[in-house]
C-alpha cells in the first residue's frame, strides 16, 4: 500500500512459511530456546531469506507492524481539512485491529508468548510508541494554530492508543471469541466524545444568555443555556467553555 | 518513603559517585563505549558495588525511576475516598516532575543521551509504561463501579503521562530552563478540564430545564440550562450528560 514500508514486497508463501515455522516452534520450545537456523531449518530455506524478510527474531513476531505504520502513515498523509482530526486518528487506529482482527489465531498465540518474554514486551511498547507517534505528528499539524496545540495532539494520540489498546487486550484475553470492531469502536468513541469536534453532520444551535443572578449574586454571574435535547455535547461544552471564559 | 524500594538504602556517596563517574565517560566517550568495568574503575569501587546498586548499565542511567515509582505507588495507595480520582493521578505524576526538577543539569544531559542509545529509549519507553499502568491500576479501582471503568481508567492515565511528558520534554529540550512545575500544571490542568470531576471546592448550583420547544420541535426538544458562572465546568457538563441521557 506505500512505498515506504520496509520490508521488501515478499512471496506470500516463504515469508508465511517463516512465521509459521518460526510459532510452531516458539509455541514448543520456548521463544528464547529457538534460534533463527531452526526456523529457517523448519521452514526448508536459508538463512539469508529469514533476514530478507525479517531484520531480527523479535521481528518475526510481529510480522506486519511495518506494513501496518506505512499503511497508517499513508492513511494520514491523505487526510485534508474536511477530516475531523479526532475521528481521522480513530479511523488510523482501526487498521491496526483490523490487522489482529484478520487472524485471531495467531493474534491470541502472539498476546501469549508476548506476555511471557520480556524482550517481546520491550519490542512492542517501542511499536505501540511508533504508532502513538504518528497520530500525534498527524494531530500536531492539524492543531498547529494553537497555542495547546502539541499538548492537545499528545494528549489525542495517547487517549486514542489507550482506548484502542484496552478493548484489543480485552479481547485477546478472551480468546480471539468475539466482535473486536465493535468493542474498539465502543472504546474509541469515548475518546472522540471526550475530544472530538464532529460528533454529528450539521450541528443544531446553543444559545447562550449571560444574565443577572438573583439576591446575593453579583451582575452577569448566572449564565443561561438553551441547547436541543439532540445537540452533540461537544457543541454545547464548546458555547459553554466560551460563555464562561475557558475555552 | 517505601518499604517495597527494589534498590538497597544507598549511601549517597558511593551511589552518587558511580552515576557521576557513568555518566563522565558516557558523555566523553559514547554510552556503548562505556563498560561497567569503565565506571567502576572511574569511580574506584569494585564491580560487586555496581550491581548492589544498579541490576545492569542501563539502570545507572535512570538512578531514581525505581524510588520514584515506589514514591508513586505508596502515595497512590495512601489515597481515600475523599481525594478526587483524576487530580490524584494528576499530582502523582508531579513526583516524577519533581525527580526531574531535582537536578536539571544532569536530567538535560540524560535527555539528550537517551535520544542517541535506541536501548535506553525502549528502557525509558518500559519506564514510562509501568508509571503508567501504576496510575492505571489507581484508577481501575477507583472506577471499579462503572462498566466503563476500566476503559476510563486506562485512557486518564495514558492522557495523565502524555501531558506530563509533553510539559517535561519541552523543558529537557529548552535545557532545562524555566519553571518545570509551572508548565507541567498547566499541561495536567487541561487533563484535568477534561475528564477531572473535581475543579474547585463546593460545587455551586447547577439547574436543568427541560422545556418544550418552539415551533418545529417536538416537546421537550429543548433544554435550559442556569448555572453560575462560578461553576466547574466538569459539573455543568454532568448535569447536561444527566439532563441529555448520555451520562
Amino acid at each position: 500500500m506505500s512505498s515506504s514500508s520496509a520490508a521488501p514486497v515478499a512471496k506470500p508463501s516463504m515469508r508465511e512459511a517463516l512465521v509459521s515455522a518460526a510459532f510452531r516452534l516458539f509455541l514448543e520450545r520456548g521463544y528464547e530456546q529457538t534460534t533463527v537456523d531452526d526456523i529457517v531449518a523448519l521452514a526448508g530455506v536459508g538463512r539469508r531469506s529469514f533476514f530478507r524478510y525479517f531484520p531480527s527474531k523479535e521481528d518475526v513476531v510481529f510480522p506486519d507492524h511495518e506494513r501496518c505504520l506505512a499503511d497508517m502513515t499513508a492513511f494520514l498523509a491523505a487526510s485534508d481539512e474536511q477530516h475531523e482530526p479526532v475521528r481521522r486518528v480513530c479511523d488510523a487506529a482501526r487498521l491496526v485491529l483490523r490487522m489482529y482482527a484478520e487472524n485471531p489465531t495467531f493474534s491470541v498465540q502472539r498476546y501469549r508468548l508476548t506476555k511471557k518474554v520480556p524482550g517481546l514486551r520491550a519490542y512492542e511498547l517501542s511499536v505501540v510508541w511508533r504508532y502513538e507517534r504518528a497520530l500525534a505528528e498527524y494531530l500536531r499539524g492539524r492543531f498547529a494554530g494553537r497555542p495547546d496545540g502539541t499538548l492537545r495532539a499528545d494528549v489525542i494520540a495517547a487517549a486514542v492508543v489507550a482506548a484502542h489498546n484496552n478493548a484489543l487486550r480485552s479481547w485477546l484475553r478472551s480468546d480471539g471469541v468475539g466482535d473486536a470492531g465493535a468493542a474498539v469502536d465502543c472504546a474509541l468513541g469515548y475518546v472522540q466524545r471526550e475530544f472530538g469536534a464532529a460528533a454529528g453532520p450539521a450541528a443544531p444551535p446553543v444559545r447562550i444568555h449571560p444574565l443577572p443572578g438573583g439576591e446575593g449574586d453579583r451582575p452577569d454571574d448566572v449564565v443561561v443555556l438553551v441547547s436541543r435535547r439532540d445537540a452533540p455535547l461537544w457543541r454545547v461544552v464548546q458555547e459553554l467553555e466560551a460563555a464562561l471564559g475557558r475555552a
